[in-house]
């Protein structure tokens, strides 16, 4: 089976006064293994890649390697210059990563010949497999289900990270299919946008990019495993429990800032742990966080 | 008066191979400084600041003072976290720099309190006057006029680099009245969008933030010098006879790109100059391009 199926978690990079936080991103590290989920990206979104310096995302992926046991450790390389990508490439390969992310970052507009042949070059240069990372809402970048189809068929791609599908189950079983048809067997899909993670995994997802996975492991998990075990119905239930908390991505601005309030609120990482100039939520925001922690026991 | 006013010229930086192509970069300041423009902008985002290392960035702060003689140099210092922001702005001032170019860069979107608080950390940090740089097509970062008024307030704000106004001359007016009315005397307004800088410098804009002063110092200090010396006539008609110029940046992708196959074309920059992943135009591009240079002899 694919290395890219089941639960990716992201884990935080969280920082201290600025710096990492090495004991706090080790302490990530841990939860995520002992929960057992089924790989981590470290250098996601989620993971401030795009906020860090080279020498500090090689020492990230070194750490997480070093801690991950036998879980597998998927490093995010994006940057927005080509010969900076290919250096992260070569670290996290040093680092003994298992598989490689890369989200087509921009300042200027990219067009899509800009974006396959920056995918090109990459598989050319990479020896480990990739994760194309469709996230229009960072990268401003769009792709459509042709460039899906001429990046998957480059030697080397093995998964594709799509954002949130649509909500309505047919149409996100729809959506699947779709890019599925186009691209090569070998090549998995991912779905991301954690409030639609079940619905998403139900209509075909083989895998799962998530959020929360990197800092609330057990409930990733047990939406992920019902839906591998074809309980589906626990899957919608633990989801639509979670309400409460993916209403709080949308109300305050995604989920990096509600997920660093988290685990900030839960201790995992110490306060205002994102990379300025992300300030972090306020305090009567932080003060919400941690009623919804509270009601869905998610401490637990 | 102000150092912030008239025609500030914003050169490429080009590369060769992915190295800066430092004798090239230093022809284009040669150029700039005698042509006469009232200042130069090394880093702005023609100056591709975004994908440049710190290195790379303190070597052409460095090499822009220089060779820029007297005519004042302004430095890009944006980045998308606020410690290295810091550090670009120690390095601008090592460099000899007498102002800073902020541009509130984003990975994950910003709220306006975090982009008050970076300028604030950054008033707060630097010495030289700086100029707020309000580009939404790079950034993804929209300013409002009362986001204008609280930055402009900080002390050592210098300037406000608007994005083009509207082509109405009595629109244009308005817009610029607008931003006037709310923020403090001593800070200028300088007008962007080459196509609509004519339009924008006689609404009432002080300065010219230019693409093309960069490469084609002579027909923007046309445009610029008429409106100073209230031959208005003379700098609408200089604009419009440069209409194929501002239809080339609509069709081919924006400014940046045309503007390096015009360097290109002339030979003061090398082919493909722009950092990967920006291809750059394509040959037929490049040929209506090098068709438009000559007809409207701007090679001269």
């Amino acid at each position: 089976m694919s290395l890219f199926t089941g639960l990716s978690a992201f884990p935080l990079t969280p920082l201290a006064y600025d710096q990492i936080d090495e004991a706090a991103f080790i302490g990530l590290m841990q939860r995520l293994t002992t929960a057992g989920v089924d790989s981590i990206t470290v250098l996601g979104s989620t993971g401030s890649y795009a906020y860090l310096t080279a020498g500090e995302r090689d020492r990230i992926a070194h750490l997480a390697v070093e801690h991950a046991g036998t879980t597998p450790v998927f490093v995010g390389i994006g940057a927005l210059r080509t010969s900076q990508i290919l250096a992260n490439i070569d670290s996290a390969q040093r680092a003994g990563a298992s598989g490689l992310l890369l989200a087509p970052m921009t300042y200027q507009p990219l067009t899509e010949d800009d974006v396959f042949a920056l995918f090109r070059t990459v598989t050319q240069h990479a020896d480990l497999p990739i994760i194309v990372y469709d996230n229009p809402g960072t990268t401003h970048f769009t792709f459509n289900t042709e460039l899906y189809a001429r990046i998957s068929a480059l030697p080397g791609i093995a998964s594709l990270k799509i954002p949130g599908v649509p909500a309505e189950p047919v149409k996100a079983r729809e959506h699947i299919a779709a890019i599925r048809a186009i691209i090569p067997n070998h090549v998995t899909i991912g779905v991301s946008g954690d409030a639609f993670a079940a619905t998403g995994l139900r209509a075909g997802g083989d895998a799962w990019y998530s959020v929360i996975g990197g800092t609330l492991p057990h409930s990733a998990l047990a939406i992920t495993r019902a839906i591998q075990q074809h309980r589906d119905g626990d899957a919608l239930q633990e989801s639509q429990r979670l309400a409460p908390l993916w209403d709080l991505f949308t109300a305050f601005g995604g989920s990096l800032r509600v997920t660093a309030a988290i685990a900030e609120y839960l201790g995992l990482v110490p306060y205002q742990s994102l990379p300025l100039p992300i300030q972090g939520l306020s305090t009567s925001q932080r003060a919400r966080v941690a009623e919804v922690v509270e009601a869905l026991e998610l401490a637990k």
